[in-house]
């Protein structure tokens, strides 16, 4: 049932996992305040204001989660100047935080299947280029759908 | 470069996402220990001591995050007994719980491409009947990968 362990994993009582990259991405990012700003960026929000209203934080815990964000590269601040404003400044979404669009996925996936009472879902995701539904998937590069009994784990 | 918002959703000032999935899955399994116990899980961990071990938590906190994850379905507690013991209980993932690895898998490849060093990821994940490499992936039931920016969400 579950994943295979190759090599020296076998023996699991001879290691622990001491640079999982599961635990550096839950210390950057693993926390729900962080999810949700992750959330309202891709739902196209910029702008600290709207980041804090919709999250239903205060500022003040928007503003300390906005600086981890842009410190670990998931946002770039950038200025920007209203006519009769002073300079304020955006989030705006790197590369590297737009690849963390699977883990939003994935929990609003586990979220939608098990978490939600007979509403069932609160939104339906689709491909804008054919209007099918939209998921995640483990999968390998031969295509294959991989469950967790089918996972190879090795050391590097 | 967002995701596209359909229909009462386009308005992003007239509305807050009150009932999200990710907010829910966040609450229900968004801490770090949480994640590392899950971990340990997919690896074949049943046992509480290895449980705690393994993560590196104390025995307070391994047993009150397993309660929480029993409480939502992720584990299923059952009982064994080795011989001249006391019976004692195993944590055995369910379906709910096997439903999680998309999201671990993100994590992992989220921090295998952006938080380790030099030394690169720590772990080679492969499908086990192909060796092909194994990763996360957006994709749509017509089978297309899709970008942050070919999303469409809609209200149900």
């Amino acid at each position: 049932m579950e994943a295979h362990l190759e090599g020296v994993l076998a023996q699991r009582d001879t290691w622990t996992a001491a640079q999982c990259s599961i635990d550096r991405a839950m210390r950057a990012i693993g926390n729900r305040s962080t999810l949700l700003l992750l959330r309202e960026a891709f739902y196209g929000a910029r702008r600290f204001d709207e980041f804090a209203r919709r999250v239903g934080i205060t500022e003040a815990v928007a503003a300390a989660r906005l600086k981890e964000l842009v410190a670990v590269g998931v946002f770039e601040r950038q200025p920007y100047q209203e006519p009769g404003q002073r300079t304020r400044h955006e989030y705006v979404l790197t590369e590297t935080g737009r690849d963390l669009l699977p883990v939003a996925m994935a929990l609003m996936q586990w979220g939608d299947e098990h978490l939600t009472g007979p509403a069932g879902p609160p939104l339906r995701v689709t491909h804008h280029g054919c209007g099918a539904r939209v998921h995640v998937e483990v999968r390998c590069d031969a295509g294959h759908e991989v469950p967790l009994a089918e996972l190879n784990i090795a050391h590097r």
